[in-house]
């Protein structure tokens, strides 16, 4: 992970040969550690005893590793190490140069590379599917594509009736908003909901992120002069998956049980955070003071125009990360078709610009005009990392049950986020998902932390009555 | 290098505890490795054929390390590992409270740990003598013990002749010196002498050091905001370090051709840039004016001053990374001969501060007045690196034998330098020091690129000649 953050955000351009190196001896060293047959008789003697509550996951979840790494070998884990570093710096000239041909070779050898991989752990079923429970191991594809089809059927006529609107909401940001201020701005929200300074640190990334243990779990943010809300909602957004790293328990450290329960609860954090409380009037009635005594030029600014501000749907925004709550739901919905078809061998590399241009003109009635715009925009299928685009649509969905259940267990939250309170949510949180790391699998996890199953019935019910009420529809 | 880069620079203050167990882990995996018969059947396969040139360079270091490490238990290797670690964090707040106690355990728990190391190498030698090969393998306690009674016969009259001496060295330095100022003054210097910022960064630490591969090598410094010329020369001394990193093969990254060779040969190359080239009146001639322009305070100083500030010898000074060329040395006599005791048993932990007083009274005239300022001022002990002090004499007195060699192989590299040109003293060092990797012996490395053996006559002569003419004795 230290590896890996650095690469991003410290290390100087061409440590690229060394870095991809060390990376890819790491894995490897991961690789056969994990997979050597001690485990697997450690694993038997275990296993062979009645084991049951977090021990029972524990084992559980490394029996799972094991097998899934046993079954592919250790020269190709390197491979894709490798060609994952060295594609870095690939990917990120083709982006700065709208250069997609100039990446393609080194995407094509990551397809192979990962469908490869995918075979090698199970060649009777799709390999998408395989590759998909890398980042979501429990949920299954099936379920992710109901519940992206589900958001798909909701989302597609509601930003339609959003577009036809005539409500124009709030947009008070003119001018420049230096990076130094608007980071000034990110540290301060941090530490109003609770960040661990002791326990973290706030970088800068050309693509945000966060990474670390339940000691040291870091954030990164990027800055753009025009838009003084992004770099602080990607803040708190990668806030969510620090808060989360950081309610793992000290105790379970090196275990399991105290390892988050990967991506789409994962990104349930994040998106909590982000949306349900960053982008809330409540959160705007206590931060706005803060905010404007950063801003001299917003000092006018009242709470209706920043909330409106902080909620736009803007369906002609072309890049992912700068998408709003819904018209996001439509970018990944259109990874995740392209990336299921290269996958599946149905789609070439060389056609992907078109068929992603296309398909944004369908579902969003834009068209980008460059690839850096377009498909060169995420580092993800640089990194290899196929089937990891739905866990983000499947966690902000995670992120409204969850919400929901916590408003219903805590008194008056939305009061507690109005007067800047904001323990009793993250102890909740804590208590209700960080703590249990991996014990249960994701929907035990999500039955344990809401009472029911995972669902989309209460992500589509707080978009429909929080952009209702925007839009007046 | 990166897991303590990063504990040292960047990491937020309770990350400490999943730190110490990931190094240690990372010190045991390497442990393991290294020691892994194969290696020795390996060793054994090549040995039998008659290896010459780099490649028997090459084998004899692996075979070196392979030998030491088959002897000493992994558990050994991980306990001191997460000992280092912990005694880190200790360390500094003893330091920072001036409490030796709250230091003492940690600092017996090393010395034991050191001396139990160095007896399974070879417990029939002097446990002192093997733990000093770690840092310098090949020229031997003997040699370092008769360098350092050559250098401290020589310069503890010096130094008496320079404290009796009326004459007093320009001093120009009053008021403050911003932190931020300073910084681009040693970027500014980095760049002249010719650092290659896409292969390393500059960052702050509380003990300046350098680390890193050839791919990218990093300095680090501190700011005194009441002294200019600290930083910066403690600058110029850690990108010599990282200029040697930088002189090693890209190909040979991996191979023991790839690697620098040891302390000694390090800290001559650190040296000989702080020294010979920082602290010359030749780099002043060219330096000075990017320097006032930074400092609008110093604007009328001209080069007797700052040449004379640059070189001021005072046996006051208790700290020894601020100490100057000649003082320097007498603190490293010191920390031998209190860490050769300590490990021998001859010395008691408790005693420390005592005999660090006594004999800081006996070389330089001064008693520090807290062990902050005495013996708690270095990080090594912490680190469990006894042994490593000598090297850093050593290195200075290497430093002036090979800037002869260099002088003597240039063309007017005084004027060379008077004009910004380093290039041609930085290839020199690359071509007979650094690209050679650990290919010879220490001796043999000395031999090759100055004709000589190693000896301290160069560093003797070079002292009374520029300390002689500066204080007229």
């Amino acid at each position: 992970m230290l590896l890996s953050w650095d690469q991003q955000v410290m290390m100087p351009e061409e440590g690229t040969p060394a870095r991809s190196k060390q990376l890819s001896t790491v894995s490897t060293l991961q690789h056969d550690l994990l997979t050597d047959e001690e485990v697997g008789e450690l694993l038997d003697a275990v296993e062979s005893e009645a084991l049951e509550g977090p021990e029972a996951g524990a084992v559980r979840e490394i029996r799972r590793e094991y097998e899934r790494n046993r079954r592919v070998p250790r020269e190709l884990i390197e491979e894709i190490s490798e060609t994952s570093s060295e594609a870095l710096p690939v990917w990120k000239e083709a982006k700065a140069e709208d250069d997609f041909d100039a990446f393609a070779p080194i995407l094509e050898k990551q397809i192979e590379l990962k469908r490869e991989y995918a075979e090698h752990i199970d060649p009777d079923r799709d390999p998408y599917e395989v590759l998909f429970e890398d980042y979501e191991p429990y949920l299954g594809l099936e379920k992710a594509e109901e519940i992206l089809s589900d958001v798909r059927d909701h989302l597609v006529p509601l930003i339609e009736d959003i577009r036809a609107s005539d409500v124009s909401l709030a947009d008070p940001f003119d001018g420049t908003f230096d990076a130094d201020v608007q980071e000034a701005v990110a540290r301060d929200a941090l530490s109003a909901i609770g960040y661990d300074w002791d326990r973290g640190r706030l970088d800068t990334a050309p693509h945000p992120f966060s990474t670390g243990t339940q000691f040291d779990a870091r954030v990164t943010t990027r800055f753009d002069e025009s838009d003084p809300l992004g770099s602080l909602f990607s803040t708190i957004h990668e806030f969510g998956h620090a808060r989360y790293t950081l309610g793992l328990r000290d105790d379970a450290y090196g275990s399991p049980l105290g390892q988050p329960r990967d991506m789409t609860v994962h990104e349930s954090q994040s998106r909590l955070w982000e949306n349900h409380v960053g982008r809330s009037r409540a959160f705007w009635d206590f931060f706005l003071p803060t905010f404007t005594d950063h801003f001299d030029q917003l000092a006018g600014i009242d709470i209706g125009e920043i909330y409106q501000a902080a909620n736009q749907v803007d369906p002609d925004n072309m890049i992912r990360v700068e998408a709003d709550e819904l018209t996001y739901h439509m970018h990944i919905i259109l990874r995740f078709e392209i990336e299921k078809d290269l996958i599946a061998g149905d789609l070439d590399v060389e056609e992907v610009p078109q068929v992603w241009n296309d398909k944004m003109e369908e579902y969003l009635g834009v068209r980008p005009e460059t690839d850096t715009e377009g498909c060169l925009q995420d580092i993800h299928w640089s990194h290899g990392n196929f089937g990891y685009f739905p866990t983000y649509s499947m966690g902000s969905v995670l992120s409204a049950q969850l919400y929901d259940q916590a408003e219903s267990d805590l008194e008056d939250l939305e009061g507690q986020i109005r007067d800047g309170e904001f323990d009793a949510l993250a102890q909740w949180l804590e208590d209700n998902v960080h703590a249990h790391g991996k014990r249960y699998e994701t929907d035990d996890l999500v039955e344990s932390a809401t009472g029911e199953a995972y669902t989309a019935e209460y992500f589509l019910e707080y978009v429909d009555e929080k952009f209702g009420e925007l839009y007046g529809i």
